[in-house]
């Protein structure tokens, strides 16, 4: 019986998006699975449904946090479809529920979702993404990486690092 | 395997309750549990959190949509906290995400939330609850049980006739 | 120059309404501006719509609070329209945003809101609207009333005496 | 009297700013008001303040978009304060409700708003504020601008050319 706390890392990415993108994404949901990371999503396609196939594949657990008012909204691949009906603003949502943040290319949702993780101090890494920068100079706190493995191992550090994996308050049994 | 897709069940109630109302809400959460059902609730104390130790106990699932900006706000037996940051707002989260609802005494939240799931057409089956009349005559939508096993029976039932629970869309993958 | 605060008032009720509610809500909405009371309501129509009618023709201010993702969801009596694209969920933000409630018939996202309302301790004037009881006893914190006058009337002193429409933190300058 | 309808341009930046940034966001919230816009800012000092107080020192109208949950968080030149109660979630309202956004600097709460606002095609003029760049290009839609009064002429051009801004359905109707 497995006791350790999952830790929980939501992989963001946009709802449409290409073959290499969907590559990326699914390596990525399976190799948290592989390390009992739990993957949190907006729970729609592209990158999100990518992740998710990689991480059930592999036994893992998948969380969609959904924008609109259905769980039949959810792709095929998330075990736990939360609704919010909020639209957009579940973003927020998906930032805070993780203890790090694996951000894959996307459009401007996936720039709020990296704006509201660095908000709350929930560290992010990024592949192939957003790139934001003030006077002049690009912002060091997104951490960019060049692989799928490197994206999951260093944004496991990061959540450990951050202390929150570390939490006993939660997590997931599994019978086994 | 269980390959089943789980039936997700709102238990709702007061952050703090009498010693009776624990132990209702943590036999329903138990019952939930034994049927294979998830249980989905606010992630705080009280009816909350006697809901999830049944659950837990018993090996079920729990899921807690939190209103603030912490996982650790969780009770101990949440396996799945969400974080909304959203305060009592996120009480149509609750609703919307679960296929039905079972209601514990509970006080004006608990109300916001009933008033939700009856707007979403999320069945609710209320246990020693608010009443809610018009024009002199009692809503009818909410159930009135009597027992925890009634409400667990009731609302396994009512979510299947609702037709959300036969989904296949998204099932809680189980090794066993 | 009236540089005295103006206390906001939600008036609540159904997106479609009979012509006699509808008659209610638009004296409610033109007795709250005649007394400079700021009109908050979902924007929509029905209810909302008669209310915010009442009120810009009495010269007073209107805001609605839209569920949706466009301003042109407003009725054409709201003033200043806020899009919060949540859905039902904004519920809680009508209820917040005002110093007292004045419910009129309404059917659950009304009781969303008086359940907010309650829960932020702003006092709840309601006129043949839902009535709310536990354990055999109808909740005593909603204040009935019988016409849209003393609703008004209620309302005001309710909000003063809550504290909060003595604020001189906000208020909206006139030119006169 | 003034039928035209008032276009709503939203200020974002932080809730702490440099004396200059002050400076800056004073005079956007006066040219705004001379131009009979409506100022929309998440409410609080800071940026928010400067501008409020720009466009109340000139006759103008101003609305906070709360994020906690009390309408005393306002700063003392709000006049529709709008209490959600969703923490940072609500700047997705304060993007949605603009029909132009004028960042100045600011840090995440910004970049997320910005996000947001470009999400929901709400045009967007920034003033030393974040640069956003996708495969090592910047991205073209946040147009860059170098002075109050040509932030101000920008954002109202594009909220025009966005059709919005022409929209007769709702108006603030001024006494003078």
């Amino acid at each position: 019986m497995d006791e350790k706390p999952a830790v929980f890392v939501a992989v963001i990415g946009s709802g449409e998006c290409s073959q290499d993108e969907a590559s990326l994404a699914e390596e990525i949901g399976r190799e948290l699975a592989k390390r009992d990371a739990v993957v949190v999503c907006g729970g729609l396609g592209g990158v999100m449904e990518a992740a998710c196939r990689g991480a059930t594949t592999a036994g893992g657990t998948t969380i969609g946090i959904l924008p609109w008012n259905s769980r039949h909204d959810a792709n095929p691949f998330v075990q736990i479809p939360i609704v919010t009906g909020m639209g957009p603003a579940r973003n927020s949502i998906v930032a805070k529920s993780a203890q790090a943040v694996i951000a894959i290319s996307g459009a401007y949702g996936t720039l709020s979702e990296i704006a509201f993780a660095l908000q709350a101090s929930v560290p992010v890494v990024g592949l192939n993404t957003w790139s934001i920068a003030r006077d002049g100079l690009e912002d060091p706190s997104m951490l960019r990486v060049a692989s799928p493995v490197e994206a999951v191992e260093k944004a496991l550090s990061l959540a450990q690092g951050n202390g929150t994996g570390a939490s006993h308050v939660n997590h997931i049994k599994r019978q086994g």
